[in-house]
């Protein structure tokens, strides 16, 4: 029985705890708010690790707080390294690869957790947590764990970002975003057959300067045309190379 | 029965010839190379339709050979205007508003059909055809149909773009590309239930400049980076006039 306590109370703590909560080698037994630690932390002598999963700015010195505890203490950041919480801890990290939003369930046991840290003994314990929930583990360094939250944002952020001027254009057009589905599930599944490079398709790819400028001139947003324009150069440049 | 003859021999053709072929309701009866239509054309009295399935520069020419047939004569492109076909002719669009690639099967049931045409019979007609083979139909105008083509280049081509340069950034840093194919696949669900601006997450949308900074110092790729500027840039717009 691994016996944990979550540290803020945010989207990725409530999905930790909801994960946790139907997992019997798994037992979170406090939740706290990262404002009252310092009344509660003497409570926790049970605790084997605990996760801090607050927002980047405030690891540092909400994790100074269990410094004494000499248990396992470890972060759920994809940006942040392991250096960001105190040298004199035991320390680690549990970050999953997901993006997460109030309300919306997600299936854990496919998410990769990126775990780390510095004692064997601690690996094997985040490995043990991990397994809890998810079959797809990953032991990662910070370093690494950069360049995957890097590719996220390109993944996820932009990605969405995507979607979104597209949402934007069919607004004005009067055509419903909808009949864009099954074109955005099916970009996501040709990833199962195709890399990324062979995937690519459209107007930048193919060079078409025809039908680049009539979609540049049916772009009314300047930052809009701007992101076609640096996208389309960017496809070239890549694909440019191998022709 | 709808007699079809298909005009092209690439990707877009393969793929409706299979569709149609397990249809006992549509027949394609022949299917022309765009390079011997001429000394074909004569052997094709019995078509109902012509799916001119060429490049977008070839649909004018190639469709000329077949306005004395007097049958309705259809390309299938989704950014070329209706008025690429010849004016004498009865002409129509039959446009799939998916991403096809050779050798990978697609389920043709889910995907839009955008169908237009100028006589309501022929639009009847078309409307049997795509019926035939999906249970998503929309008359679509050209106007509303080059809106549609221009949301695609971004939910399709930019976005498999995000995931090439993602890929570029793995290699790189010896992380597997396949540890992003969870977060992909669930940020095209999400759709489902959030509407692209509100499942925008992330370091631009946040406006949280250390970690805007950490990443572009991470971009060796001039490019790349340029991406990462243009797209924090067009999120914050999105996401400040709200705030």
């Amino acid at each position: 029985m691994i016996k944990v306590t979550l540290v803020g109370t945010g989207t990725v703590s409530d999905h930790l705890s909801q994960a946790f909560s139907n997992i019997n080698s798994v037992r979170v037994i406090q939740i706290l708010s990262s404002r009252n630690i310092v009344l509660t932390a003497s409570l926790d002598q049970e605790t084997d690790v605990y996760i801090i999963a607050v927002s980047d700015d405030a690891i540092s010195s909400v994790s100074q707080e269990f410094i004494k505890s000499q248990k396992l203490v470890v972060h759920t950041s994809g940006s942040m390294s392991i250096s960001a919480l105190p040298a004199r801890a035991r320390r680690g990290i549990f970050y999953p690869l997901q993006t997460f939003s109030k309300g919306r369930k997600v299936d854990f046991s496919t998410i990769p957790i990126c775990i780390e840290a510095e004692k064997l003994e601690d690996l094997e314990l985040l490995k043990e947590l991990a397994k809890a929930i998810s079959n797809n583990i990953h032991s990662i360094s910070s370093k690494q764990r950069a360049s995957i939250h890097l590719s996220a944002v390109f993944v996820n952020n932009f990605t969405n970002h995507m979607f979104q001027i597209a949402n934007r254009i069919c607004n004005k057009n009067d055509v419903p975003f909808e009949i864009l589905r099954p074109l955005i599930t099916e970009t996501a599944a040709k990833l199962e057959e195709l890399t990324p490079f062979e995937a690519q398709t459209g107007p930048a790819k193919r060079n078409d300067h025809k039908t680049i400028e009539k979609h540049l001139s049916r772009l009314q947003n300047t930052t809009s045309k701007e992101v076609y324009q640096t996208l389309t150069k960017s496809i070239q440049e890549t694909h440019g190379k191998e022709l």
